[in-house]
């Protein structure tokens, strides 16, 4: 089948990974982009957003997603352009966000609740902060902040994997409640970013010393929320630090994702009882029915300069494979984006 | 020093113990009764509650309440009768419980925070519901299963330590809440006691095999409310079985209490992201202002019949070292209650 399109290109799942997924794993497919159908539209996909939460979909098991299948194209969050409409929801030349899958070209209905488009505005600042600040990490971020870790002024927040996308967005928001903030994160260059770049009252490098000093000494009122990214030995750190009716919101576990042993506990999970303190797992998805809402006040602070959306572009489409693993290597400073093509 | 009181007899700590206490980590010691001051009382104690918490106090380090002291009387909830009053408070014969440490005489001022006396009506059935259903550990109960459980008729709740003294209490409460209640418990007495004595729907025995088939089994709308008392790798257990928006309720965790290695984490805790859920601690003593309110609504219930307070007595003050080990030997059938004796 050939038509007006490019060959679309593909990258599927070929085998579910143990640990660290290598190239073997994936599948590089090419085929003819479908001709959109009554109601359909064609999208070129421009950029791609590569999460922690990726990994979790290649696993079998019940989760709050099904898995990716053996076969299907991989799960991705992308952003695009319309090319090809033959709905009204859409038209050609719209910049676009939703369940692109890493592929080059998305074809489908207009309404695919999968996929679940929605037209943005590229002209507010980097259009890649549509998968960051703007996008399910900044979600993520303000209702994990609000909703679920009751942040308020005074509070002393810490929040790990601080300069990644999700981290570096809470960070900012704790900020501007009124909030103490100390960020966790590997290495000098991350901390110096989000103390200097974005505003953190301090930022731990767990790569350079023991974390529970370095939170003694950073928080010395102890910790009211904790915003936890990566679980393992940090979270525990945590635990043996956090103040009475503490709040620690579970959001990911980056350490314990590539994990081919069964995953560590919190050893010090009895800190909750000592001081009656709460820990609770969010997914962003529960709180669609507010993105608007949100999105709209994260604009209003990007506008005002309130707020940094900072996204580590990595161009290439055909290195997905070897992008992806740059977050379980803790190579990225900012939201992981993978650019596909130009508009 | 001598007076009109037979000799005072105590179990002080002695030393810190690691793993289980023995006999070396307490030192007897007999001394004279106070004389009672300008206000104050003398109480003769006729029952000692042993809890599970107490192995917590004897160890060093910031926790919800401050250690016992090396040197100190043990700390230890009791009940007694008033022998002697200088304060308008408490007539002689009252009956009252409190804080009296463990030794067979209290003495000191009627409104003394720590012990905190207050007067019962010992006509209740068993005098000794007064350190079980309508003591702490039906205080905790209480509130850990309403409070911070949120349990709710149609709930499925499952109570670890079922046959224990906030287990038991736990499970008849969300039973007359119309909850679908599974216990856990180590043995087949104890099983039957809590499905055939106090009405739960089923027992699992962890000693039969493995938790998690039986869960399955005897849950198979999911767990909408864990209440722990006993941490390790049943809460594991649990964790895999738990509803969207599930309440675990970090009551204790007698399973690490004696753990001479760092306590076990429970693996499964990224559980609660996937289904939102919430791990929370508690302490009763916070919810001491509303005990009045929760002690009548329960002797109500046990009036009615619909309560049981069921007690393991063991004979004999000089026996304490051994009879509080039971607990952790998981020896008691209800709460375990020392007699030191008789009014």
């Amino acid at each position: 089948m050939t038509n007006a399109f490019p060959p679309n290109q593909q990258f599927r799942l070929a085998a579910r990974p143990s640990g660290l997924p290598r190239r073997e794993d994936w599948q590089f497919h090419e085929e003819a982009v479908a001709e959109p159908g009554e109601g359909g539209i064609v999208v070129k996909v421009l950029y791609l957003s590569l999460d922690p939460a990726m990994r979790g979909w290649m696993n079998e098991g019940k989760s709050y997603i099904r898995p990716v299948a053996i076969g299907e194209v991989m799960r991705a969050g992308g952003l695009g352009v319309v090319i090809a409409s033959r709905s009204p929801r859409f038209a050609v030349g719209d910049y676009v966000t939703g369940g692109t899958g890493v592929q080059r070209y998305w074809s489908g209905q207009a309404d695919d609740k999968t996929a679940g488009f929605i037209r943005i505005d590229p002209r507010l600042g980097n259009v890649t902060a549509w998968l960051n600040a703007l996008g399910m990490p900044g979600m993520t971020a303000w209702f994990g902040l609000k909703e679920v870790g009751q942040a308020k002024a005074g509070d002393t927040v810490v929040v790990s994997g601080a300069a990644g996308a999700v981290g570096m967005t809470v960070g900012q928001l704790a900020k501007a409640m009124g909030c103490r903030v100390v960020g966790i994160a590997g290495g000098q260059d991350k901390c110096r970013f989000v103390v200097e770049q974005l505003g953190f009252d301090a930022c731990i490098d767990y790569k350079a010393g023991p974390v529970h000093a370095a939170l003694k000494e950073h928080c010395p009122q102890g910790v009211d929320v904790y915003f936890d990214n990566v679980g393992g030995d940090i979270l525990d750190a945590v635990l043996a630090r956090i103040n009475m009716k503490a709040r620690i919101v579970i959001c990911g576990a980056i350490s314990q994702y590539n994990a081919t042993d069964k995953v560590k506990g919190p050893a010090n999970y009895l800190s909750l009882l000592v001081n009656r303190a709460r820990m609770e797992g969010m997914v962003v998805f529960d709180y669609a029915p507010r993105y608007a809402e949100a999105a709209q006040q994260m604009a209003q602070m990007l506008m005002e300069g309130k707020l940094k959306s900072v996204e580590y572009v990595v161009d290439g489409f055909e290195t997905f494979p070897e992008s992806l693993n740059l977050l379980f290597e803790g190579r990225n400073l900012g939201k992981l984006v993978l650019k596909v093509a130009d508009a």
